[in-house]
């Protein structure tokens, strides 16, 4: 992942797809401003609906689906109930079962980031819980590959 | 309130106030649709929106808050991630320091209506957490006011 | 239902089954006390722990299972992060398909009641989201069975 | 923060608070376990709960409280409703105005732990938002203290 000033200055222009989500009252925890475990779930929820309608993910049936093994997050400011959020998403790598997202997310109508943040993934499959030998199927990583990032520094 | 068959028949345009929220990922349980907490949580939401930001309401240091003493919901049919949903609020009752809200839920895009319930608020003193002998506050009740729906049976 | 008087003075020994819920962080809204909604989260949790663990229902495979149709809440007092409630449960009516719950919710060390509340839920076939012509099974019909608390009113 | 091989091997031993949290219905997501975002809702939980009843934290009203600015979690294995986890605490560094805690969840009954993870809080004032130029106040310094676990590899 970039280093922490880069992810700083990071835009909507670097990632491919982006969701609007409005807070919620409860979002916000006792000091006025949304608590830290909401991001996860804001960052799970562009992922899967990226899944579920460019990667053909269909959770009650599909042979296999993504497990979270490592998740983190940089918080550099905060947001409140009622604004709204913009929820970026990018691939930053796919390997063989595996795939690293990464998540910013923007309040609506204004410029700064307020936090961005990794998930990785493994596809299992569902009979096992565990990595298909065959690896990640083909749907799935076509629509991976359409948001895939390459960042500088990994192309030298 | 209204009986079954009336609420059945609810459509966007009982409502005077109608935000939308984009279902998260975990707002599914195991069954493959929302959860039916999740309802009350997007009641709770439209219902604070409005509060803040067309009654005056200042949720970090407002003298008087809502305080829920009573809900209750009917579900219809059910809603799934990634779906949008609207959620529609209107004022069924203004007492002294109480008030009854209506809340329907809809889907984007469609037109029957997928749940209704009401909430009953009373508006209470910060300090005390009991009700002001002064009732509800001038600025409040004139916006509450705002969303009032008289209903038919109640003119009578 | 009871009326809203003998609902106040509910007791745990009215209650054959509880179980213990330490509250969350996030449980708090922004008034310091537990939000309303969580509250739901709570009921819904010990009505599947109790299928789970004495009426055979497995929630990925189980043929049937509960869809709530109806949902109320009284609030009497309130709790607050980081005390334990008591969810205490119980059954009010078993009909061909569908159950009436009575939940309670106590704090930990405390006697006076904090909420009572109803859920109807409506057992379905998981593949057609229907009733079952059959009803419920008989595993589940004893094991709700086992928690119903005939009311001296419905005796008459 | 330990590598990886290393955080595997916790025990409960490793960590001198450990708080039991029943596991909630909507905890699950579709796939049958606990949303990897749950998680960050517990360690949330059992790090407040720790500030309140050990470090005189008092949110509604105290001159300080921590926000945090980073969090990451490791999973290792997954737990499912209706199961009671056992949160761990310690804290692996404090410095000035900020304080590293590590936390680790574990299953009833079960001593393999399922995640360990960490949140770097910033001690902030109420006021500004912005870290005090005197640092965190006292008895929250020493509540921190008594559960600092220094590793050994940070003696050397």
């Amino acid at each position: 992942m970039a280093d922490i000033s880069q992810l700083k200055r990071r835009t909507r222009a670097d990632y491919p797809y982006v969701l609007e989500y409005r807070t919620r009252w409860t979002d916000n925890d006792m000091y006025d401003h949304m608590n830290n475990s909401i991001y996860n779930f804001l960052y799970d929820s562009v992922i899967n609906a990226y899944l579920i309608e460019h990667c053909g993910l269909h959770p009650p049936s599909s042979p296999q689906y993504g497990m979270v093994v490592h998740s983190h997050n940089d918080y550099f400011a905060s947001i409140s109930f009622p604004a709204c959020a913009d929820l970026a998403l990018r691939v930053n790598r796919i390997g063989n079962s595996s795939v690293t997202y990464e998540i910013a997310l923007f309040e609506k109508g204004q410029d700064a980031v307020k936090s961005v943040g990794e998930f990785v993934q493994v596809f299992v499959d569902r009979d096992t819980a565990r990595p298909s030998p065959r690896g990640m199927g083909l749907k799935l990583r076509q629509g991976l590959e359409r948001i895939l990032v390459q960042s500088r520094q990994s192309k030298i």
